[in-house]
């Protein structure tokens, strides 16, 4: 089953900077081969559902093995059955429908 | 590692009601042997890593199989190093606080 | 337009515990006459737009004067317009549906 | 108060796919002046609060004016006191932190 989903992890109890834990979280996603963007509110993650959330998993322990106590992550996730479907077919998808505009 | 999760699923191109599905997911997240709590917006799962992220898949495989062509689930997940916590003691936590107000 | 929310506010920068940004939160929320109903991983909200988005945007004013730097918060929010329901109705819907069931 | 959000507003009950109503909250988000970006499984946007929170409810407005009966919309939005910051100050920092690594 193939997987588009989008992570927003949130380190708890050690300041205000987050940029370190997504940091390491990114270079988690890199390691599994997964094809990833990121962007200002989270990371585009594709790939297969077991690779997905196994990488998810690890970046949950990678975060917690650099002292960070607490750790809470909003994640989107879709799937489909119909067709198959990229990350960039779906920015595709709407852009061409805003093609012709002045945006 | 244990995780607190909330898991908001939809389906999508198969009609305005969604309650069959998430019927569907309540069962299959009880059959696992999972603690759940279903609120109007989703519902709250306890349990291991490993077996929530299992039933959370399956809810996926089950509603595809119930004919539904797309779904786009949001999913809360919360773990933490410092302590042991339960959902219960969670929702206690907030409710001690508020306690002696007359809400 | 009528909405049924569900919030989830994260303090970021100040700790592990987030249960007193919680409770003044839900102290917001009951201040401004909505119908609320707290879970373990974040609190529904059931009311007219303006006033729930009002008390949301109150939310973060409060807990930022609390002295919170930071706050990243994950919000569903659902409208129809097919017909009215509220969250009691929602939970109703699948309960019925399990409601012959041995859970 | 300044924002940074990200909206993934899901049409309910008009079939698979959602490109066009996505298409249609792009023209409301660029209508309204507000700063976005486009990923696969959202948009950022970026603004005052009154601004974006007015825009979200024109995107729920415009959707059910396309004649969808439900929608469900998922969105982080996060504030902080302690200094500013921009999308793109957002994507920067973690950037620069993966920066000297081949990626």
């Amino acid at each position: 089953m193939h997987v588009i989903a989008d992570l927003c992890l949130i380190p708890i109890g050690v300041g205000v900077s987050v940029s370190n834990e997504v940091a390491a979280c990114e270079r988690v996603l890199a390691a599994a081969g997964l094809k990833t963007a990121l962007h200002a509110y989270g990371t585009n993650i594709e790939g297969e559902w077991d690779e997905v959330f196994a990488a998810i998993k690890r970046c949950h322990e990678v975060v917690h093995g650099m002292g960070v106590p607490r750790i809470s992550s909003s994640l989107r996730f879709g799937t489909r059955i119909d067709r198959s479907q990229t990350m960039d077919d779906k920015v595709r998808s709407v852009q061409q429908k805003l093609g012709g505009e002045s945006r």
